[in-house]
């Protein structure tokens, strides 16, 4: 029994110690560049070795992934936690500028959640449950400011959607649609600053997502923008 | 003399073959795949042979970025004449739907241009020249509607920064704001989109880019979105 467990330990502990090393090589080289083998190398064990611990490196990325969304979750989470007593505005502003910071602070995560996709490797749907956690912490403060109805056609199919998929889940459509909207604003200043776009340019990223977060705001509040 | 010109034909014709197999090469493994030996075997050259016509991976890929850009403008300015004679607001939304539209054609061209960097890889300065054509054209409806100043540090900081580079150029703080802004905002719905991010979620793309456009439209004419 004790054996067993001390084997499962040692186990979890390659799994980290590899999961750490594909992550540096992506921030190298980029998630195509993925090789057990070389892995396996870093670790100081054969590249079959580590097939003992990773079927491939399809499940490995979907391991990468699945723990990239979920620390994202886990940051806006705490986030949202520490905010909680402030208004719903600032409690948007708060979640917002931790999704800037997270993606920000390590740009070859965030790439591998939101950049282009690895040809040949589909993430399984699985993976996408994490991501739903970061948008329902976003729900709840656009929620509380009560957006109205602005786009009736879009509003329906994301509430329909959203049924489909969470059927504990009942966003109303504005709310939804404020969410998308917002999530949509924030990953276009942030996926454009962190992919080197905005350098050429001479200005402050901060000050354009800043103002995105406003324009949330007021969208949601149904008021003008400002 | 004909015999040089012939020979630049001939050279003209083979960097094209070779940039068509280098788009489908990207279209079915990434542009990190990218192999000069593999071009060379699909057009019966050796690699080497092909070095002849490119120093190089590098040179090759900043060719593909720089016809992606110049092509995404050429759509762009020949959507922004065909829609001379509509009204700032209609000349917006044409131009709007010409970007979705060219990126959800080839979104394998798309990510080239606005997708996770290739590592090891900078896009030379000049690539930047055919994108700042696509912003142009924006720049001149929202000009026309005529935006008032909502974000003074960041108005001057876009100002300043297009002086530097086109001190040819003048167009206001709150005009750059509004342009910059609408990028970022098309950018965050179009890469979700062809990353395949809203595939789950069942609803269609087009509405919520519609909004996005209507919301763009509404900013510069300073009135409230909806």
């Amino acid at each position: 029994m004790e054996t067993a467990s001390r084997r499962e330990r040692l186990r979890a502990q390659t799994r980290e110690e590899a999961k750490a090393a594909a992550l540096r090589q992506i921030a190298e080289a980029g998630p195509q560049s993925l090789s057990l083998n070389a892995i396996g190398r870093e670790l100081g064990m054969s590249g079959p070795a580590l097939y003992r611990y990773f079927a491939g490196r399809d499940e490995l990325l979907t391991e990468l992934i699945s723990d990239g969304y979920n620390d994202l979750a886990d940051a806006i989470e705490a986030t949202g936690k520490a905010a909680e007593d402030a208004d719903p505005a600032d409690r948007i502003r708060a979640l917002a500028r931790a999704f800037r910071e997270w993606a920000v602070a390590q740009p070859h995560r965030y790439l591998l959640l939101f950049g282009t996709p690895v040809p040949g490797y589909a993430a399984p749907a699985h993976t996408i449950q994490a991501a739903t956690r970061t948008l329902q912490a976003f729900l709840e403060p656009i929620a509380a400011l009560g957006p109205d109805s602005r786009a009736a056609a879009l509003e329906e199919q994301l509430a329909a959607g959203l049924a489909d998929r969470s059927p504990d889940h009942a966003w109303s459509g504005p709310v939804l649609r404020v969410g998308v909207t917002g999530w949509t604003r924030m990953q276009g200043v942030v996926s454009l600053e962190v992919e080197g776009h905005f350098a050429p340019m001479g200005f402050d990223p901060g000050l354009l997502y800043e103002a995105e977060i406003e324009s949330l705001i007021a969208d949601a509040q149904g008021s003008e923008a400002g």
